[in-house]
């Protein structure tokens, strides 16, 4: 890194949707830490639209295309030209890889430029790098994943409330986490152009999207799911890659689950993929596997990593103090004199430290008297002179014993 | 790629005890898969242990050292040595890295030269290289984990159990999950060591080790998680480094957590790394935190990435075929008729195909009559055959539905 002010990194942005929006606003946002981790601050060359801008001006200004118009025509086409024309492309864009793969990383290869697509399978969640580079030359036996949030949300939603998919489908078009045509989600095909990428990257194969068998969950009852918890049986859309003996098998379909596997916790629109083999154990992802900003957040970790090329050795940007007082929640349990008044006097001791309590349960009666609590989030030290102040309560039997608490966000 | 055959690159290996002996096998194991990913056959060079081997002889054989021998005397002057003669460096090594970072990131920049270390975290859970690299300019907000498998063990043990500390410590001694010392990993000094490295890099920040405060589990009581039980709380040693509006703190501590918490399903000697930031949202991965094969899985990742220099393009090394017909479990469900003898015909006609059942229950009376099982795995093509054989039968009052089932491992 030099300490020279550097030549910008002009990046020609493709398309500018909700993507392509979100990606050049982050690009502003932490160009200081892009130049900080490559030496390059980076500059939008030109954005090309459906509508506006002219492709080969741009591609003819830019030292790295990013591609998120989406697509496979005209995407194609201007994908191929950057990679002949030697500039590194990212791409996000699943159908353009399941379709075209074979061609797109060819001619990558033969032009000696990276193609990188993180955010083209579950958006933030990093499985394509793993796979490709963590996991580049480990054994793979089978990678499997909830790669549709479209799908686990309509899922967890029914099984949450006993709602028929219809109206669960209503609803998420309405959150938005289900398009105005979900064709594409609900029945599986979105799944299984990722599992093909997948598939692809884990058995250094071939596979076209016409060789990924898929069904989807238009047709899932809600009284399946209810008869099925019974069993302790949650239902996913999965998606599985397998190594079989005579081959691989890569398909899309809905799963019931057993509740110690570990795609089983994945709730509401989330992402999860698994990978598995003898030598990696199993390696579970989960993140949020849509959405414009975490998606444009996938994109530029390429693009950093297509500007720093081979990896660079950890540096400091900056020294950060540490801070030792910081604010958490905790469960508190006192074993108490078992006679009236003990608990207001003890919740007094607590409000005069501003230690509020969020919940509390009394348990046992004489010897065996106790109150067991979890306070509200506060200074970690405010706590401590609370549990300070309670010890020397003649109401205790025994030293107050205490725990942090992690709060639910909501 | 080349096609002639390549000078093989030669691996100084620093270490042979569990992690280094599982390395030296897989090196051989995917020595194949490492040429067709790099373009070099690895080679090792010469093994260094406390008692055996040159290491002047060993360095200057080798274009890349592997440190497995942990500890950070000698390994330290070696690791610093191996730097400033220009080869490249894979350590497992969290104390070293925790104590020295600062100057070992300092040498190998001014080497030009890579560090790397993924297995010095969360073994095979690729955190380090998802940090460093996939979120390396994004905003980090918070990384908090399990980071110690044993602990993580013992506390899923007093859970499940309601057995006290020391019984469930001697029995993961027993099993291996703990060592004849556990002090390191018990009070907390093993995750603080691995979170001042995460913190480090989340942050570019100098962290010391000197700088995590860290408390370990050995007073937690088994009534204390009971009661917390009744609060929909679980217990967990985490370790937590977040950025604060006045610097960053790094902690280790016993903690609570509610159970929609991404780390609450983490079961058993599994480690677990969650990573919030305002364009990741909340990234997770987890796995197994230890084990020879597995870290030794993440030193061979790392190698790989030296040796491949720029993430090469995606390249397929096999046509495999892709198979159609594969096993699965099955959910069945049958709206039948409400007479005797029914389950008995069905069984039959499941048997006639080798489809055994593995739960069946019987559901409602007259037009609501119904039975819902799940079958063991079987291939598809025979269930399915099974299912059209059922649909003929005249005691079903509807077409059979049927779902696909992951059966539990054990």
């Amino acid at each position: 890194m030099s300490s020279e002010p550097s030549k910008p990194v002009q990046i020609g942005l493709l398309g500018r949707g909700n993507v392509g929006a979100a990606f050049a606003e982050l690009l502003t946002e932490r160009g200081a830490a892009v130049e900080a981790a490559t030496g390059r601050r980076p500059e939008l060359a030109g954005v090309l639209t459906r509508s506006e801008g002219d492709f080969g001006a741009i591609l003819e200004r830019s030292e790295l295309i990013v591609e998120l118009m989406g697509g496979t025509d005209p995407t194609r086409e201007y994908v191929l030209a950057a990679l002949r024309a030697g500039r590194p492309v990212v791409t996000a864009n699943k159908q353009l890889l399941a379709q075209h793969g074979d061609e797109l990383f060819a001619v990558a290869r033969e032009a000696g430029v990276q193609l990188r697509f993180e955010a083209a399978v579950a958006a933030v969640i990093p499985i394509v790098r793993t796979i490709q580079e963590s996991f580049g030359v480990a054994e793979v036996a089978r990678v499997f994943g909830i790669v549709n949030g479209t799908t686990n949300f309509i899922l967890s939603e029914m099984a949450a409330r006993g709602a028929p998919y219809g109206e669960v489908l209503a609803e998420a078009q309405r959150l938005g986490y289900a398009e105005a045509d979900p064709t594409e989600d609900v029945n599986g095909a979105d799944a299984a152009a990722k599992m093909a990428i997948l598939a692809r990257l884990a058995f250094h194969t071939p596979v076209g999207l016409d060789q990924v068998s898929y069904e989807g969950i238009e047709t899932i009852a809600p009284d399946d799911i209810a008869y099925a918890k019974e069993f302790g049986l949650s239902l996913k859309l999965l998606g599985v890659a397998e190594r079989r003996e005579d081959g691989i098998s890569v398909r899309v379909f809905p799963c019931f689950l057993y509740g110690g596997h570990p795609l089983a916790p994945i709730q509401g629109s989330f992402n999860a993929v698994t990978v598995q083999g003898p030598a990696v154990g199993e390696v579970t992802m989960s993140g949020p596997g849509a959405g414009g900003l975490q998606t444009a957040s996938a994109v530029l970790g390429d693009v950093v990593s297509i500007l720093a090329g081979e990896a660079p050795v950890h540096e400091t940007r900056a020294e950060l103090p540490v801070v030792g007082d910081v604010p958490s929640a905790f469960y508190l349990h006192l074993e108490v004199a078992d006679r009236p008044g003990v608990l207001a006097r003890i919740a007094t001791v607590l409000g005069e430290h501003d230690v509020s309590i969020k919940s509390v349960v009394q348990r046992g009666t004489g010897e065996e008297a106790r109150l067991v609590m979890v306070a509200h989030e506060c200074l970690e030290s405010r706590f401590a002179a609370a549990v300070t102040s309670l010890s020397e309560l003649p109401e205790l039997r025994t030293a107050p014993r205490y725990i942090h608490v992690i709060e639910d966000e909501e």
